[in-house]
């Protein structure tokens, strides 16, 4: 491979400064979308654009654009990037990796005084995490044409503040322009799993994101006093809830590697020690790389709740409120990924990702791809998320290769 | 049966009238202790009581007596009652129909001018429910020198209010008398269970209340993304709170009919759909007559905790939160309380109250028993809570006979 070598000490200071914007005790960042933190870190990001010569733009729902033109600019740059807002108590790496590996890979082209054939484009989408506007992904949606402008810039956030009038307040809209054409996108990201880790791999080559389903599952039982009701009497709402949630996995167990199933919320009622619960509702959050074994788990999920209603004399109603189907990435930018990673010698694994990324919305509008990190014991959405210098310089590496890959055939020094 | 009878009729209004206080939009009540309402209860019941020639005085803790002299005032007195508090979202029947029934055996004997030999005492035990102040039973436990009277005082409410300030501003202390003796207690309440219903019973003559203990269990598993974390690799809290749930249920399947094992509250933590639950909190209340079945059952619980953490890769910290030894009442008054039922010809059954009353705590004082009368559905600390006023009217008959049975041998016309 040609391409100049990144800097992975430079890299990881750039970590080190932006994570100083809403830094938390335990090490961690509380960025919302749209905040005064978020704010911060865009003017520092679009100041650290500027500063190797790119052009820094916005559109209409806020994503910030930094643009690095290259020999034929009428062609649709080769873009890559990720977000740069954050859970409440998360972490320096989540999203923010891509954008500023984005970033070190633009500042080393800039070293060597290189100009690309293609344009490039490095990018912040706007409100990935969904926890102040929902749902997430909200800016690489609207790229895509996925959800009216009008729709994201009228959404009103947890604190009842419109995210048109905070995008304003911050100094980034919403008078920006329209969605363009990319030639292609790239999105580096640490893979939040510890399947690199634990496999000794360094470069997760992603193949596609994992359809997502949830199922709302409300149990009605009946209140009834502790002490006096006979166990065979009983209506319990959470002894079901309980019996469904083991059999959930032992079905998503039954269904595969790929297969995950979860039940991260439950809320009993009355929730009191000495009362029956008349009630209870739980999420189970499904997901696979193929419809057609969706459809199996759910119809599966669904018989399941009803058994446990039936087993315990309650009720079960279901409903299905979140369906995400799966996405297959671009096989040619796929296998950029996994050629770059051949090319340094680094221990690839090609896998399937598990959350949803802005990379699965525009995979729907440019040929599109994922480059996975290791991050220490699987760890996200937690202050303790962590990657190393190493493997963070390692996956810069492999995104500047493939941008070069892609961009700069016949790239002239 | 010499003793006259009771007024159906003017018992069932007299639950009507009490019934407008606190009232709730459907037929319930809302009275928590020492509040307006609660004062308002007060007011009324000691008015009642003073139109019938009692002398009506209060304890230090608000507990509220109303006294019939007999013929010997310087025995002890026969007495019976219960608690005009409610749940929040209580009935119109928990404690109050032990009261009232007790109003209306005193008002039949006032209709026939007759005196009884010891005296009576009808009495309103204060905060049975604990809804506001915490722990309930604490008048009865106050009365019966197993608490402090000082600690009693000192309580602060979940509203912040002091219990003392609070009695002092009510009208109802907190400068009353001591604690005095009583010859015997009877106190009638609803069942707040469906056996009496299910079983064609109209009297329940209950000989002891259940050992009560509460185990609760902290699950600690790892947040960690569902999306991207394959099941193998989960430390899912939640997944070993609904194994410890299905065990608990078959653990007290196992220990027989009289064991009641309960969870009723649990929390999750984060609580969020996408992450896999790192922590878990729940309460398991367990009941039992027998102490060496309620130490077996506590054994086999705290086993299945700590087998439910195993086997999700989780651990599990278990504290005992509350333990009420098993309560048998005295063998004269429950005898008193299955005859009178037989001499009126009322189908009637021997059973244990699963549930904590006062009566349990004036049991350690005085010869004490219960006298249970049949609810719809057997339920309780619910706005539906409901009996008949047949049934109201044939447990105050039971209550007269028995009192005047206790007091009366040799009553005067």
């Amino acid at each position: 491979m040609n391409s100049p070598r990144i800097n992975q000490e430079r890299l990881w200071q750039t970590h080190l400064d932006l994570a100083r914007i809403g830094a938390l005790p335990d090490g961690g960042c509380s960025r919302a979308a749209l905040t005064d933190e978020d704010r911060r870190a865009r003017d520092l990001f679009a100041g650290w654009c500027r500063e190797i010569g790119c052009r820094v733009s916005v559109d209409r729902v806020g994503n910030l654009f930094a643009r690095r033109d290259g020999v034929e600019n009428g062609h649709p740059p080769v873009a890559c990037g990720s977000h740069l807002d954050t859970q409440p108590h998360g972490g320096r790496f989540d999203g923010i990796s891509g954008v500023l590996c984005g970033l070190e890979a633009f500042r080393t082209l800039h070293d060597h005084g290189i100009t690309t054939r293609l344009p490039l484009e490095l990018i912040d989408w706007t409100n990935e995490e969904g926890v102040r506007f929902r749902p997430g992904l909200l800016g690489s949606t609207a790229f895509a044409g996925r959800i009216p402008i009008d729709r994201v810039l009228a959404t009103v956030g947890t604190d009842g503040a419109r995210f048109d009038a905070e995008l304003e307040r911050i100094g980034y809209g919403p008078a920006g322009a329209a969605p363009h054409r990319l030639d292609s996108f790239f999105e580096l990201h640490i893979e939040q799993g510890p399947i690199l880790e634990n496999r000794g791999a360094r470069i997760g080559v992603v193949t596609g994101v994992q359809g997502i389903r949830w199922l709302e599952v409300e149990i009605e039982g009946v209140d009834a006093h502790a002490g006096t009701t006979p166990l065979p009497a009983r209506h319990d709402a959470l002894l079901a809830a309980a019996r469904l949630v083991d059999r959930a996995r032992a079905i998503g167990l039954d269904a595969g590697d790929d297969a995950r199933v979860t039940v991260g919320r439950m809320e009993v009622a009355p929730n009191s020690p000495s009362t029956i619960p008349g009630g209870a509702r739980l999420v189970i959050d499904f997901r696979h790389p193929e419809g057609a074994t969706l459809d199996r788990l759910e119809a599966r999920l669904r018989q399941a709740a009803s058994d446990a209603a039936d087993s315990s004399g309650t009720r079960a109603r279901i409903a299905k409120t979140l369906e995400v189907a799966p996405v297959a990435f671009d096989p040619a930018c796929v296998a950029a990924v996994q050629a770059a990673a051949e090319a340094r010698g680094l221990p690839s694994l090609r896998m399937l990702s598990g959350a949803a990324h802005d990379a699965m919305q525009i995979a729907s509008v440019a040929p599109t791809a994922m480059i996975f990190i290791p991050c220490k014991d699987g760890l996200s959405h937690n202050e303790a998320e962590s990657a190393t210098a190493e493997d963070l310089g390692a996956g810069c590496q492999v995104l500047l290769d493939v941008l070069l890959q892609r961009a700069a055939k016949g790239a002239v020094a």
